[in-house]
């Protein structure tokens, strides 16, 4: 199966490129290093990923960039990391990958425990979240030729230390269960859903 | 209470206009007629709202523009006007509506059921509500001030009827009972909620 990976510098991505890797033929893309190097933000640096790449069967992304920061000093300004990022980058992921995905191919994106469980400083997290979501169940009844497509939703990643103090309560996802959340993604045959590995 | 209607021109604003006039001070916003004129997409046109009616009791937004149409034509262009509206726009007012509303006040956003249940030619939709209800909870955790903030939630409205063709199987929501949201709401001690009023 030939399987792109969004964000495959970060420490997610370079986690499932091991994981992956002996079994599949694994494209890795990110904004800086890997074999392509995209930038979410940019609709045509999206397009220009995939006519390189050309087809594939499978879209894996890690890469979600948003703003964390004190709400009072939230204006529209910082918002627009997330909507542009984690929100609208991995939405462009689909609206133009469609175009490119071997029929039943399958898009697994990454969302995260904050649609539900908000922690202080992250509501632009929550809110990017809360759209990937609530799109992978609308884009579920619109995509043919059998593709699917899936949130991988996490709580914080075992390997992210640094981010614990912020996740009061969250029991730390291990790399293990948020590989098998892309695998139940990637090779089980549902789509629309918002997959917790935990 | 004074409260803001911002959408008060649309079929939803004039009835909860009419609903609560009898009892409350209500300043009509909309981008067309009202009292102020507002463009929801714009943050200094929401900034020059809230200077220009000053300090208030509650906000209800009923205005939410999105993108209706086919799924294989839908770009980023197209996924923009409900990332601009009914997302950006809706957020916005509470970013900056926080600065100016009276302590116990609250916000009270418009999603709708095609967050979780969606419909064809309605993705862009789906993915605004998802975002606000995501929000609305992060933003429940971080106002001060006994400020609060909920998102009513119908599915399609009994004086659209011609939705109606595009939901199937959707239960149209009243008019009565969508202000049943809006007052539990408004008048209520909950945040953070989607109130479904059905």
């Amino acid at each position: 199966m030939k399987i792109i990976i969004v964000g495959a510098s970060g420490t997610m991505g370079k986690y499932l490129t091991s994981a992956f890797e002996k079994e599949h033929e694994i494209v890795r893309a990110a904004s800086k290093g890997g074999d392509i190097r995209v930038d979410i933000t940019a609709a045509e640096s999206i397009e220009n990923m995939y006519r390189q790449v050309g087809a594939f069967d499978s879209l894996i992304c890690t890469a979600g960039p948003t703003y964390v920061g004190p709400w009072k000093k939230m204006t529209d300004k910082e918002f627009r990391k997330g909507i542009e990022g984690k929100l609208m980058g991995q939405i462009n992921l689909v609206l133009i990958g469609q175009h490119y995905i071997n029929p039943k191919g399958s898009f697994s994106l990454i969302t995260g425990a904050l649609s539900n469980e908000p922690q202080l400083n992250f509501a632009n997290a929550s809110a990017a979240n809360g759209a990937v979501e609530a799109f992978v169940r609308a884009a579920a009844i619109e995509l043919e030729n059998g593709i699917r497509i899936n949130a991988v939703s996490p709580t914080v990643i075992e390997n992210s230390p640094h981010y614990f103090p912020f996740f009061p309560g969250d029991i730390p996802v291990t790399m293990q269960q948020l590989e098998y959340g892309f695998r139940k993604s990637i090779f089980g045959a549902n789509t629309g859903q918002v997959i917790k590995p935990y």
